[in-house]
């Protein structure tokens, strides 16, 4: 699906564009595991995820045609940002499908980037349907948040950047949503350290990638998880990144919200670092013993830090029922 | 007091061992103020606040017979950490006079840097005079917080990193508590910026360095200030901090805690970095408009980033009465 020069002709599409996050280190977390960590903090990625790698990546790369157009895509979390984002300063136009209930904060910021949102009603419409039809309609190009190799070489750039830096790495952590992130990991990854173990960490609640691995093929979760690892609340993987991840993923571990909300006050207190909860599932994986990291070199993708103070706030003072979506 | 000289040679000393911390932007702080805004994080400074920088340049320069007997100091904050941690790294012993009654968590990262800890009775004995009995009885050499050239001139490699980096700048920010670190930067900056204003912050309750600057001296406020920065709640400024402000810093603006609050909050959603409410004071001063930015370029010390994570949690969702110490 993707190759590893795919990954190293989307870093040079994302060079001076992109930041190059920072990878930071903790004693105290080196002591917990008995390891060497280094934590990608794309928390201070362009947009507040890694997302934007992806949607930067394929983007800039639309035809003169195409780019004339616009762009759409379903969202209403990070991957919408990076698309809106990425729209405007490639200089075209985005269009964002969005529930009329997502939180107002999401839509603002969305706009703030100069897209149009498009309100849909979630309980009788369906969005990828909504998406797909002003594709037709108005000759716009979806942008899909991991089911496109141009979308997953993109994001693989996160793992590419953290070995080119650190050089070794025994194990790679990577979150796992509809997993194109890891996907793109993963394909640079084995390229470069093909003794690499690279891991996937889902909320337990949200194991499809789990349970599909296992089953050799995609399984679909009954219902939407419920986990506060918004971003990960995928009901089955996406077609492409399964395709990459069956052959390239050595394991995935879960973890639980406790362990994820444990995660963001340790990045918080120790690291200084801001971590949505789909981003600190990495280290809550390492924190909670999930994977035996003894004195080894160890990486992890945090993959964003689009939480809201208020939220995080009641995350830390332990209500956490009310905040699923 | 202290000269560039001073700051430089600090700077040397601080090679390979202090951390150079990264400096941050963001285009919608910049677009608030109208402004270009250099944030440099000491957050991701080794034991999370500049504190490290002056105590560090303090320590290495004792002599070998010094160092055999140890050093004492008086904190219960961010410098009785700074402290401990340079003891353990230069090899020798640091004593900390703290209250009974401080954090458990504070005595606790005290003595997980190999500190002793001495505890008092804050309603009873008097701290400093307990530091200097230490000192005197077991030959310690005493490491105050900002009343120090070498810690002054230490705690000044903050600004000059940060000038070293951005070049131009024609406004800094800096937190006043004792004066040591604006001391340092002013000196740092003024040397090789002449033009570049140093502006000191201040909460509003505890704005001795402002009212002392007034004055043309040093004066006392009558009671301990009731703010949440708890760094900064001196009753007047260090007397040779002051030696060198009264000359150096150009003004000094005030912010109350509910624009702390709200710069914490701003830092953590925007810039996803943690910031304590002391180390929150300049950009707090530059979102509440207390200085005018238009059209410069402005550096702004962000002194530190140790807050619990249920301390900001509180914080944030509005309880800030019950937290003032």
């Amino acid at each position: 699906v993707i190759a590893l020069d795919d990954v190293v002709a989307a870093q040079e599409r994302l060079r001076g564009v992109a930041n190059r996050t920072p990878v930071l280190r903790s004693r105290t977390l080196d002591e917990r595991c008995s390891a060497e960590v280094f934590v990608k903090s794309e928390s201070f990625q362009r947009s507040g995820s890694f997302k934007f790698r992806g949607a930067y990546n394929r983007i800039s790369s639309l035809s003169a045609d195409e780019r004339e157009r616009g762009v759409v895509t379903f969202s209403s979390g990070n991957h919408a940002q990076a698309v809106a984002l990425a729209a405007s300063l490639v200089g075209t136009k985005a269009v964002v499908v969005m529930p009329k209930d997502a939180p107002k904060a999401k839509a603002a910021a969305t706009k703030g980037y100069g897209a149009e949102v498009v309100q849909y009603d979630r309980y009788r419409e369906d969005r990828e349907a909504l998406g797909r039809a002003l594709a037709d309609e108005r000759g716009l190009t979806l942008v899909p948040p991991f089911d496109d190799p141009m979308v997953m070489a993109g994001q693989g750039t996160a793992a590419l950047e953290l070995i080119q830096e650190v050089e070794n790495l025994d194990v790679l952590l990577v979150p796992v949503g509809g997993g194109g992130l890891i996907a793109g990991s993963a394909t640079a990854a084995k390229a470069l350290l093909p003794d690499c173990r690279v891991i996937g960490v889902e909320p337990e609640a949200g194991d499809d990638t789990r349970r599909s691995l296992r089953a050799g093929r995609r399984v679909r979760l009954p219902e939407v998880p419920r986990t506060i690892a918004d971003g990960l609340q995928l009901q089955s993987p996406g077609e492409l990144p399964f395709e990459v991840n069956r052959r390239l993923v050595d394991d995935v571990v879960v973890v639980s919200d406790q362990e994820i909300v444990r995660a963001m006050g340790f990045l918080f207190e120790r690291m200084k670092v801001v971590a949505e909860p789909s981003g600190a599932v990495g280290v809550a994986a390492l924190l909670s013993s999930k994977v035996d990291a003894r004195n080894l070199r160890v990486g992890v993708i945090l993959s964003g830090g689009n939480v809201a103070a208020d939220r995080f706030a009641h995350l830390i003072s332990g209500g956490n029922t009310s905040l699923t979506m």
